[in-house]
């Protein structure tokens, strides 16, 4: 049952917004009582909280090249935006909706942004790249463009405009990134 | 009244989230009636619309190089990210809270983006980028990125990191910007 409510609140908020469904929906989008669902989550805090540590996944370990799984990743991102029900980046949105003032929600959505820029600091720093944590940074800032831009426009070409930046800032900090092609460039 | 109720609005809704803030608590910050404010908003979904139009910022005609007004761009992001009371992009805040279903709000934050990008479009063409268009669709990327960083992170370098990545894609355009510097280089 826990695992039947983390999912349909996983589905709720991320598809219509944390502050817009409350643990009534919940509990009556399952058929259950307010009380069964509090003795599984006893406040929407931690709902929220288990929401959230359950979107936080951490890319495996992987046997392609560093550079594969660099561009690799803008592809995936631009897959994930065609997908009917992409809304955004669930960290980015909690933070949002709930404000700063939400210190545990805040936290979460940190340790996510940080884990994925060092994902892609450690990547490029296989790749030789001098200033692996700056690039990193910057790889992260068109990752996050790209999804705030198809929130708002539902362009999935967003992330192929971000990956043909990426491959530009890959180039000039010394990758071998092959032909680099114009920002409209097939995918 | 209208204004102060505006005022009140924008206030709120921005820090707080548009959920967040009922009618009620906006009616009562000004110490008014429900009544009178519905005499000057006929609907909240109005007061919502309202609010986002006066956010709707047109960037004013500049005497600057094409160049400075870019570059200058990426260093008003700091100084807004350094402001205490900075909480990201109110539009894409918005379509986060409010969904994707909510067309009104879609529709001016679409225009609000889309008018950022025109006005980078029409800077690069005057330095002669021959593709404006994508050049400029990246930058707001960077943009968008680096407000979504540090809306999560406090974190005001994010947009100098923006700042950096948008001269090494201006430098491969062609356009002459002097020392680029790294991620980490000085405002």
């Amino acid at each position: 049952m826990k695992e039947r409510i983390l999912q349909t609140a996983d589905r709720l908020f991320y598809l219509k917004g944390i502050r817009a469904i409350g643990v009534d929906t919940i509990a009556a989008e399952i058929g259950i009582s307010k009380r069964t669902l509090y003795n599984h989550f006893p406040s929407k805090d931690e709902l929220i909280s288990a929401y959230l540590k359950r979107r936080f996944v951490v890319a495996k370990p992987s046997e392609k090249s560093p550079l594969s799984q660099i561009l690799g990743y803008f592809d995936a991102l631009e897959r994930r935006f065609s997908a009917k029900d992409f809304r955004g980046c669930p960290f980015v949105n909690a933070v949002a909706e709930l404000g700063p003032e939400d210190r545990a929600v805040k936290k979460i959505a940190i340790a996510f942004k940080e884990s994925r820029r060092v994902w892609f600091r450690d990547l490029l720093a296989q790749l030789g790249v001098a200033d692996a944590e700056g690039l990193a940074t910057q790889l992260v800032l068109l990752v996050d463009g790209s999804i705030a831009q198809d929130l708002v426009r539902d362009d999935p070409a967003m992330a192929r405009a971000a990956k043909a930046a990426a491959k530009v800032l890959l180039k000039n900090a010394g990758v071998d990134v092959g032909e680099i092609g114009g920002a409209a460039e097939a995918p």
